[in-house]
C-alpha cells in the first residue's frame, strides 16, 4: 500500500485542488497514443487495440512510454471508455480506419431489459491489473489518472452502434422513448461508480469523466442526459484514498456555457476545450474549481516557436492562480511529431512559474 | 422586373427586420434534399448533383418542390456553398458517400498566387439563371433565399481537399503560415461579395451566409480567420432591391456567445443552432438583429405530438416578440419522413401568433 509521502510530484493533484503550486502541471490527452514509434510497436506485438487494453502489461507499457520522453505532470490510464459496454456483453471491436462498432446495439426497452451492470472485479479485472502494475512501475514519480466516459457519451455509442455523425437513432430515442434512454443511462451510471471506485481501490490517484458528445444536445437535454448522470457519478465515487482527496475531472467538449451548469456539481476540476477562452471559462465557473486546458491539438502541426507562442497565449489568458492544469483541448492527433508534444510541455514549464508567484 | 408589390406573402422579410408579423416565418434548411422522394427522382434523372446545380431548369424544379407540399414562408436556391472553388477551377467532385472532393487542393502561398476571382456572370453564370427562372415560377409567393458559404468554411474545402474531421491541413497552415491562409481567405471573400451580388441582381430577395466551420476555432482564431471576412462580406453586398431591403443572414453553427460579436455587424438576423437556448442567444444579441432557428434536427425523427412539443419549446424560448424566423438549427436529414416536416410547419403556424398578439 502506498502512503502519501511516496508520491515525488504531486503538483498535478494540488493544482487540480486549487492549492499553491510552483508551475502549471501538465499532461496530454491520449498521451499514450500513436503519436508515438513505441506506441506503434507496442501496439502491433499485442495485435489489437482490444488486445492492449486487456493486457496489464501492455497496457502499463504504453502507458509509460510518454514519461520516458517527456517529463509529464501525470500518468493517465491506458484504456479506453467503451470497457464498460465491452464488459456488458455488447461486442466491441475496432475495425481499422473504422472507429469502434457495438455488434449488439441497444434500441429499445427490452435490449435495455437485458443489460446488467458488469463486477469491476471480474469483467473489468484486467483494468484494475493494469492500475496495479502501473502504479507499481511508476514508483510514486508522478499521480495516475483513471477514467470512464460519461453515461451519455458511452450511450451513444452503445444505440448507434458506433461513431455517428449526427446521432440520429439516440436522439430519435431521447425524443420518442425517453424512458428507455434513461434506462440505459442508469445501468452505465452504476457501472460507472462502481468501475471508478474499483479504478480508485486499485490505485488511481484522480478519475475524470470524459462526455465527449454531450454538445450535441441542446441545453435542456444536455441536463436531463448527460449532466444529471455525471452529477450522480461525482456522488457515488470515492472522494480519498490513500489519505489523499481524489480529485474528479469531469470534461464536456464543446460544453461552452453550460461550463456555468458544471460547476454546480462537487468535482474538483472541469476540463475546457478550445473553443471556450479560460478567462471566460473562469468567469463562468468562479474559483470554485480548477480547469484543465485548452490548446488546440492542431496547433502542435506548427513549429516549435509558434507553439511556445500558443502555450504563452493559454497560460495568459487563464491568467495568475493556481487551480490550472494545462493539457490540450481534446486528444493528441496521431500524426503530430513528438518533438512537438516536447516544445509544448517544455513551454509550460519554463513559461508558467510567473503565474504562481506571490 | 418585380416591384415591392407583388411578393404575396412578406411575413419571412419583415421578421428578418424584426418588423411586426402575425406568425413565425418558418422554413428549413436543405428543404430541397433528399428526404423529397420528388427530390431524389429529379437528382437521379440529373445524373450527378453537380449536374443538378448546374441545370437552371432542375435546379428551379427542385427548389420549387417543397413548397408543393408545404405553406413554407420562404424558398431557397437550390446550389451549394463549393459553386465558387469549383468556379475557381480547383476541380470539384461529388463522390457517392464521400461528400465533397477538391483535387487540386490550396496549400501554399504558391496554390494561393494562381488562385483568381470568378466572374459571376461567366462561370456561375448558371446560379444567376436559375434564381431569374425560380423567381418567375415562384409568381411572387414567397421571397427567395439566396446563399454562400463563408470564407472560413469555403477555405476548409478547398484546403484539406474535402471533408474532415480535425482540420489538420488548414489548422497547420494557420498556426504556420496565417498570410497564406488569409490570402486565400481575402480572395474568397472577394468572389462571394461578387457572387452574392449577382444572385441579388438576378433576383434573390435575401440572403445567408453559412459558417459551417467557424466553431471548430479558438476564439481569438474564429475573429481573425472567419468573422472579419464575414463583417467584409455584409459591408459589400447590397441592401437594397428592388425597391425593398435585403436583409442578410449569417449562421456560424456552434457560435455560442460569439453571436454576441456577430451581433455588432451590420447584418439583419443571426442563424441559431439547437445548442443555444433562444433565450439566452436573445441575452447576447439583443433586439437588434432577428434570430433564426432552432429546432434540433434530429426532433423530426420523433412522432409528430413531441414534435409540437418541441416547436412548443423552442417559440417559447425566443418567447413575445417579432424578431424569429423558425428553422431547423441544421439542415434537414435525409431520412426524415415528409410528414414530420409537415408536422413542424404546421405547429409553428399554428402555435405562433399568440407570441405576435399585442
Amino acid at each position: 500500500m502506498n502512503t502519501p509521502s511516496n508520491l515525488q510530484n504531486d503538483v498535478f493533484l494540488r493544482a487540480l485542488q486549487c492549492q499553491p503550486v510552483p508551475y502549471t502541471p501538465v499532461w496530454m490527452m491520449r498521451q499514450a497514443g500513436r503519436y508515438l514509434p513505441e506506441y506503434r510497436a507496442t501496439r502491433a506485438r499485442a495485435g489489437s487495440f482490444l488486445q492492449l487494453c486487456q493486457t496489464p502489461e501492455l497496457a502499463c507499457e504504453v502507458t509509460l512510454q510518454p514519461l520516458a520522453r517527456f517529463p509529464l505532470d501525470a500518468a493517465i490510464l491506458f484504456s479506453d471508455i467503451l470497457t464498460i459496454p465491452h464488459a456488458m456483453g455488447l461486442g466491441l471491436q475496432f475495425e481499422t480506419g473504422e472507429g469502434p462498432v457495438i455488434q449488439r446495439p441497444v434500441r429499445n426497452a427490452a435490449d435495455v431489459s437485458k443489460l446488467g451492470v458488469p463486477d469491476p472485479h471480474q469483467e473489468l479485472r484486467y483494468v484494475m491489473d493494469a492500475v496495479s502494475l502501473i502504479r507499481r512501475e511508476l514508483h510514486g514519480r508522478v499521480p495516475l489518472i483513471g477514467f470512464a466516459g460519461s453515461p451519455w457519451t458511452v450511450a451513444t455509442y452503445c444505440v448507434e452502434g458506433g461513431s455517428s455523425r449526427d446521432f440520429a437513432r439516440i436522439k430519435g430515442m431521447m425524443y420518442d422513448d425517453p424512458a428507455s434512454l434513461h434506462g440505459l443511462l442508469h445501468i452505465l451510471t452504476q457501472a460507472t461508480i462502481q468501475y471508478l471506485n474499483a479504478q480508485i481501490e486499485a490505485g488511481v490517484q484522480a478519475v475524470m469523466v470524459f462526455d465527449t458528445w454531450g454538445s450535441v444536445l441542446t441545453p435542456a437535454c444536455y441536463r436531463e442526459f448527460s449532466l444529471q448522470y455525471m452529477e450522480q457519478i461525482v456522488a457515488g465515487t470515492k472522494r480519498q484514498a490513500e489519505g489523499r482527496t481524489v480529485p474528479r475531472i469531469l470534461f464536456t467538449k464543446g460544453a461552452g456555457p453550460l461550463l456555468a451548469e458544471m460547476a454546480k456539481l462537487d468535482c474538483e476540476a472541469l476540463g475546457v476545450d478550445w473553443m471556450t477562452d479560460l478567462a471566460q471559462a473562469r468567469q463562468w465557473v468562479g474559483d470554485r474549481k480548477a480547469l484543465q486546458g485548452n490548446l488546440d491539438p492542431c496547433v502542435l502541426y506548427a513549429q516549435p516557436g509558434r507553439i511556445r507562442e500558443e502555450v504563452a497565449r493559454v497560460l495568459a489568458s487563464f491568467g495568475h492562480g493556481h487551480g490550472h492544469v494545462f493539457n490540450l483541448g481534446h486528444g493528441i492527433h496521431p500524426a503530430i511529431p513528438p518533438e512537438h508534444a516536447a516544445a509544448m510541455i517544455q513551454a509550460v514549464h519554463e513559461l508558467s512559474p510567473q503565474y504562481h508567484s506571490l
